[in-house]
């Protein structure tokens, strides 16, 4: 797979995170794929960063990858050992310990984007230290950010938002940025989680920044360019979302948008962990993304809809996007499927 | 003055700052009395609080209470000192340390809730360590908050929300609180910024917490209450605020208002700092709020203004609460100057 283009912006110039690349990913020892869903993401949507994977004898799920030690994989030009894996609770067990100290003392760099922090783990920070290695934790924002300022800046910039969390706003922001490229046009994708951190090799996690500087951390991550680069940018949350709309807003007045488009996932009824608040409908969606939306950008506007139709067959799938598109009179697709649908949603990206 | 009713719960039940008193109030070496502005609030609303004042010899700013050394202060009863002085910058001159730490030495904690952190001066952290003293900042929220949940609680609330920043949310609350109390109802004042948690003696700095908490620790700050008691929520910024938008829609989910008050201060004609911005219309501000305030309360509505009117005279100021009580068919009022339009926007709140 072709990647997407990456960020250019150097460690010097912004506070957003860095991340010192090529990686060795590391599976710890996850016996469910379903855990390891960073690493696979990574080797679909970053393999280019990826020379290869390291796991416990346990593990029994695996990228695809050429097996390395760190050692191996630091001889072959890799400078950090990135965590690809998520399990319950997001913790760093003990049995992982010898590895990160391992790859620590091969000269790389930890990446991690868990709950846990690996600055917290007094004996990774202690080697860490000695060996003048980084302990790069994702969740922790950058210590410098700004108070938003709401000045409009140049270049375009695309926001996917949704109907609610984790339903496809990171995979659909990757995918147009991807499509965008591939028709010769100047894309960036930017990540403001922790996953899409990793896949981009940079970026901030807005939800883990304090609530006064969200909407200026969001300015931070898709800043001035030339006026026909387009950024694409991860979304979080949903306006709709009881616990999390905050955070959806400091990113649509941060991220300034021009175009946006609307993530969701047909069979969701209701928020996820939040069984009385139902999911809204996809027109509620844009009119408020529209009206909150234009306080930092009067022009913004709705250019499609991102259906999630992992779980539907083809046909259904079909089915859905068409009569989605006629009842919004919008483009609609699953970008995970592509198809003419998608080429349609591109057409209206770069109308 | 009478005080507002204090807040009931206890260090041991919720995650909020809850402050140690009576108060000593540092004056520092304030000359200006525009930056001694905290002290003369807790003077006005919370005088039972405060024991006395101290300052170095250069002060030249009185709140007019007793001149007590901490000794003194502790000898008769005071438990923390409250760095009553806001500077530019927000910072503790290193002509201020001999005094904090004879603070700590004469046993009392030392509550502050500018930018530069109390826990971050080594010397005053080392002493309060050695004599088991607190150094209170209330913009480090407390650690263990939790996500928002949504879940409607039991009691009355009331949100005061603003066209703007600083214009007079946390004093139209206050003012409510206390006009609810006189009429015999168990109202509470809930502060949600560091000057209003010295007055009340507890709450949480909103903008001071992880985006993603913020709505939860809102919940927090108001927690379930017998049917028939108010709390009176201290507004944050504006949802029409470039930077601050976020904070506000984090405090409205989470505090599920039933009731809300819009604070406007006439002459303001773009939001503070940011002059690209107009201030919003009074019913701008209405409609917004009722619009993203029914997610976590169906049955929110808007019973009033409060308008800023210091700058205005008594005549001026009357002719505006006339104005615009006929122009919104809605209680005006100006809570400072208190008078029928005030009793009309208490009525307002018990309707």
């Amino acid at each position: 797979m072709t990647h997407v283009e990456l960020p250019t912006r150097s460690r010097e110039t912004g506070s957003v995170h860095a991340l010192p690349a090529p990686y060795l990913l590391f599976l710890g020892d996850t016996v469910e794929p379903g855990f390891a869903k960073t690493a696979f993401g990574l080797r679909d949507w970053a393999g280019d960063r990826c020379l290869g994977e390291w796991g416990l004898p346990a593990a029994r799920v695996t990228a695809g990858l050429p097996r390395l030690t760190p050692a191996e994989a630091a001889a072959k030009g890799a400078r950090a050992m990135v965590i690809g894996v998520a399990n319950p609770g997001g913790v760093i067990p003990p049995t992982w310990i010898p590895e990160l100290l391992a790859a620590i003392e091969a000269g790389l760099d930890i990446v991690a984007g868990m709950h846990v922090q690996l600055n917290g783990i007094a004996v990774l920070r202690e080697a860490a230290g000695r060996r003048g290695r980084a302990l790069i934790d994702l969740r922790v924002p950058p210590a410098d950010l700004p108070i938003a300022t709401g000045v409009k800046r140049s270049g375009k910039r695309l926001l996917t938002v949704g109907t609610d969390c984790a339903l496809g706003k990171k995979y659909t922001a990757l995918a147009i940025a991807r499509g965008l490229s591939a028709r010769g046009v100047d894309a960036t994708f930017r990540a403001s989680g922790q996953t899409g951190i990793m896949l981009a090799g940079e970026g901030i996690a807005i939800d883990a920044v304090i609530a006064d500087f969200a909407a200026g951390a969001a300015e931070l991550l898709s800043p001035t360019a030339a006026p026909d680069h387009f950024d694409v940018i991860e979304g979080q949350g949903s306006l709709f979302h009881p616990s999390y709309a905050a955070v959806s807003l400091a990113l649509l007045h941060g991220s300034q948008p021009d175009l946006f488009i609307v993530c969701h996932q047909p069979e969701r009824e209701t928020i996820l962990g939040h069984s009385a608040f139902p999911v809204p409908t996809i027109e509620a969606v844009i009119e408020q993304t529209v009206m909150l939306g234009r306080l930092t950008n009067p022009a913004i506007r709705c250019i499609g809809v991102s259906l999630n139709t992992a779980d539907m067959t083809q046909d259904a799938a079909d089915g859905l996007i068409a009569s989605t598109t006629a009842r919004l009179g919008l483009p609609a697709a699953d970008p995970m499927r592509g198809g003419p649908a998608f080429e349609v949603l591109l057409d209206a990206c770069q109308a």
